[in-house]
């Protein structure tokens, strides 16, 4: 019998997790408060009373430890009794109302004391959301084996050597004629075509039936440099029988077809037919099928290619030693010869097409780069789409190369009319071909995941057979009292999924606190005030301290700071007492002078209370 | 004879103002720089020396003060002899690195002297960056008499009650029919359509010839609510000879023709046709004219409407009030009314579609609202175009809504398809139907102005007629000997338009060094060390104080502190001296902690050493 339940609707993450988001405009570092770090300390308790199934009946647990209410930190893990396997391991980019913050990785609180239950880490390819943490979060899960295609491997190596720590434990696969047996969960791959070669998709086939994770994907039977999604091995799967469907959303809000990728070589070609000067591309150092595009231009029209930045040149090589990138000999040219060539025979490939600080592309439109500065003639291209939050920085820096003379050309469409991901099209073909009983959208903001339900619903789904879960929300799969049957259901218990935060060397160590308060000093930065009293009675030794940065321009505000001395010095008067109590007088300092402040100048800075006692 | 100079490209700002962008990722903080304010002092010296003309001669100065380097803080100076006029006085929202920032205002530096030469102030429309300086700038300027229309006016007037000041000297103008006299300068208008009624464009007839400012415009034959623009009126005035044409470049970048608002009102149809809960629309307050549009579907489709929100209460009886905005008796409705009626007769109208804080559709989203939330069924429509910046913050509201159990309707491309402001090909048409010798692209990012550029140069202007100039760049028109003809040229002098930045109560008191330092505190917080020593000695007394705050999680990191606080002793007790110096210790402190701290954690908080003698 098949358990029917109404998955209740709308599907709120449990109270402990439902961040209150206030988006705002500008002054908006307020937001999103993140939850403090929690830290690992055994199973959680579940947050609900489960709701009764099958006692006894061994369950395939599914949670999504991240990547279901964001794009990025994607991290799947699978559990059937005592085996384990995890697809992807990625990192976050930060938010706005994250000041300092380098990135966010999954949080394996509930992962942790079940480490040596870890049959496999299998990485679904080399993007940063879905490699980014693995480097954080192997050693701290007893090192379990990574199982990953060629590409993705060397990827992986190379960002790993950056830690100085113990080396990963990484198998490359071949995705296409590969199967594993990690524990119960029996492996196999299928490739698919996505913005970097070697992607594939994984079959978990389970005692309970079989799970398929997408990975990143999108349908193109013609991409470059790359073999095309195998759509026939996925029939193959459908029809042999798929339990539950996690399938990428990030596109699915856009309706229609992707485009293959080789609808962008006209584009491209136009510009190397019309360029006179040099030609200049920033680009990201993952897109390695559009450097190989870019490469076979600039052979076509008899140009040399000077590649430039630390993390280009690695892919490259790295590309270039699994043969997936083929140059011609003397095509890739260094700083002696490009400077001995006409402008006209040049090209120039690298970082910065989203205007990242320290990128090449930034460092040669502000005449930073150490041979290299924008000048008429060159024309610029911005080869990838904007991430969002990148807009302004963007059209800055296309500012600055037109003041050099420059000239942009910015398909801003070109990775929306040929991006790495399906379109709506697209993924009701994969879910018809699949054809799963249960159906988790995965891979994008709580929305995007709503809208690809949607999808799947009109293909005529029963709703309450897909899941839109949050991260962290367990869900559970098991066989019925018939064996053929097969019962899913979204439970309301989620594992932790906190926002852990790496900034410098500190992992986790940001807290929300100390995040509230950047964000409160970057508004109105901050006031620190220092009074010497004698101890015990609390009389005011010389004159009190006043310390001020990012809230006004102090010079020209003495009378401000005079007042605040004076206010400061009447409240030292009033808090002197026999029994005097320098917390007393703290609070009342920190509650007067910021009245003062803000009275004066509606502004709020941090005012910070100092009491010395001699 | 009409003097010919190649001008000199690319068009660099002087080097005092070549302000070097260096956008970025996500620690952007450090980047744009944005010069000291400068203090009104007079007129300013010519950066280079003037290149030789009609000594004597009079002539016409344009300077763009705002607009020319953003989108945004639009204004623009003509003076000829001893009169001035000035168009627009617009604000500019904050960039990315300027924390804290409310908005930025033109800087009036070089005006303040001449202030009794201004004739007038013309506002072409009731956009904040067309008249958001208006109540910081008039007072400064001897409150010179305000032209605009009536609606501006009305709007303006709202917005200065906010300021508690003497009022303004406004006079309302009938674009289609009055002239002025303002000075040596004879004012006509010309109607032109844009997302805001009474929207015009500008004719200075001057004795050097006729200067046209478009405004914002778009070409709409079929505008909802509004006269179309004056097509007719606008060739007549080309037919007259135009000396300069000033026009519109923010949607330069965009090929072919806008389309009419009119297209708008089939999207939005189809809502109220499919919509069988509450419709919830997110606008701005100023698109009065989207709100007609609005309110007349609901009349249609037997909704009532509530409008929530302060501004957009006060637009719209604003607008009501000039009949510019039309509704039925019993349409509008307020709260005891909207409880009482089915959701199928509901719509609610309100700010935020940016997602900006305390905007109605934010707290009906975050439960905030006193008795609006999120419910199913409701049909929730972001009725405008995303601005840059914006974008991650509206994908969390929208995830909010989705689980609140709403649905959102985002034309994202809505204002791209029909948005307010000309496209290349329509800009093209205003060109030739002005046929200007002189054409100044403004009202853009400077990659925008050379867009727009291009396109009159494709026309067949010659490139040394197209002015794309730098915010204050002075441009010169003068008669020839010949009387018949005139000649322009943009000279490399410029007049001062710094950042003036809005902070709260404060104008331009927020320097580049207290945003510089707000940016340190937000990327890695601040460390405060406090050590008291005896006098002239310099020998510690007690232990020293340390005070953290944006840094570490200071509970979790007490062995950080405590290699501080020995490093800190360690410190004092070299510095400790006959003839000690507190300033040499505190440089020590700063030093060594900084270092001590980057070592250890890889972050570079602000280190701030206190030194109290007792």
């Amino acid at each position: 019998m098949i358990q029917k339940r109404k998955n209740p609707t709308p599907p709120k993450p449990p109270a402990n997790k439902r961040r209150r988001r206030k988006p705002g405009g500008r002054k908006n570092y307020q937001h999103n408060k993140p939850a403090e770090q929690t830290k690992p300390a055994g199973p959680t308790k579940p947050a609900v009373p489960q709701i009764p199934t099958f006692p006894g009946a061994p369950k395939l647990k599914i949670m999504v430890m991240g990547g279901l209410e964001e794009v990025g930190r994607n991290m799947t893990v699978l559990e059937y009794e005592d085996d384990i396997i995890i697809i992807d391991m990625g990192l976050q980019f930060p938010e706005e109302n994250m000041p300092g913050i380098d990135y966010i990785i999954p949080d394996i609180t509930s992962l942790i004391p079940k480490s040596k239950n870890i049959r496999g880490v299998i990485i679904t390819h080399g993007h940063y959301d879905h490699i980014g943490a693995i480097s954080h979060l192997c050693p701290k899960l007893g090192n379990p084996p990574i199982y990953t295609a060629p590409l993705t491997a060397e990827l992986v190596k190379r960002r790993h050597e950056e830690y100085k720590i113990a080396p990963l434990n990484i198998h490359k696969i071949n995705p296409d004629t590969e199967k594993l047996q990690l524990g119960k969960f029996n492996v196999e791959f299928f490739r698919v075509t996505h913005s970097i070669p070697d992607s594939f998709g994984v079959v978990a086939n389970t005692p309970v039936g079989s799970v398929v994770h997408t990975g990143d994907f999108k349908i193109d039977f013609n991409p470059v440099n790359d073999k095309p999604i195998d759509l026939t091995r996925i029939a193959q799967i459908g029809a042999r029988g798929v339990l539950a469907l996690l399938s990428d959303s990030t596109d699915a809000p856009h309706s229609g077809y992707q485009l293959s990728e080789t609808e962008i070589t006209g584009d491209l070609e136009k510009i190397f037919l019309q360029s006179e000067g040099r030609i200049i591309v920033g680009t990201f150092a993952s897109m390695i099928n559009r450097m190989q595009q870019l490469i076979e231009l600039a052979e076509k029209y008899d140009r040399k290619v000077l590649v430039e930045g630390r993390s280009m040149n690695t892919n490259l090589e790295i590309a270039q030693n699994l043969g997936i990138i083929k140059t011609k000999k003397g095509t890739i040219i260094e700083e002696k010869e490009f400077k001995r060539l006409p402008d006209n025979k040049l090209m120039v490939m690298g970082t910065g097409a989203q205007g990242e600080e320290n990128a090449v592309l930034m460092r040669i439109a502000n005449a930073d780069h150490k041979f290299l500065k924008i000048k008429e003639g060159d024309s610029v291209v911005f080869s990838s789409s904007v991430i969002p939050g990148n807009e302004r920085t963007i059209q800055s820096l296309k500012d600055t190369i037109y003041r050099g003379g420059g000239k942009v050309f910015h398909y801003q469409n070109m990775d929306i009319h040929a991006g790495g991901h399906a379109k709506a099209e697209d993924l009701r073909l994969i879910i018809k071909l699949l054809n799963p009983k249960y159906f988790v959208p995965i891979e994008g903001n709580h929305f995007m995941l709503r809208i690809h339900g949607e999808i799947a619903e009109h293909l005529g789904m029963p709703k309450e057979n897909i899941f839109i879960a949050s991260n962290g929300q367990i869900m559970e799969f098991m066989k019925g009292k018939n064996q053929n049957e097969t019962s899913g259901r979204l439970t309301t218990e989620k594992v932790p999924t906190e926002y852990v935060m790496v900034d410098g060397l500190g992992v986790g160590d940001v807290s929300s606190i100390v995040l509230r308060d950047r964000r409160m000093m970057a508004d109105d930065g901050m006031f620190v005030v220092i009074v010497t009293v004698k101890r015990k009675t609390g009389e005011l030794v010389g004159s009190p301290d006043i310390i001020s940065r990012g809230f006004v321009h102090m010079k020209e505000s003495k009378q401000l700071i005079n007042d605040s001395r004076d206010l400061v010095r009447k409240t030292v008067g009033k808090a002197k007492n026999k029994n005097f109590d320098p917390m007393f007088l703290k609070n009342k300092l920190r509650d007067h002078v910021g009245e003062l402040l803000w009275k004066k100048t509606k502004r709020r800075p941090m005012v910070l209370p100092v009491v010395i006692e001699v």
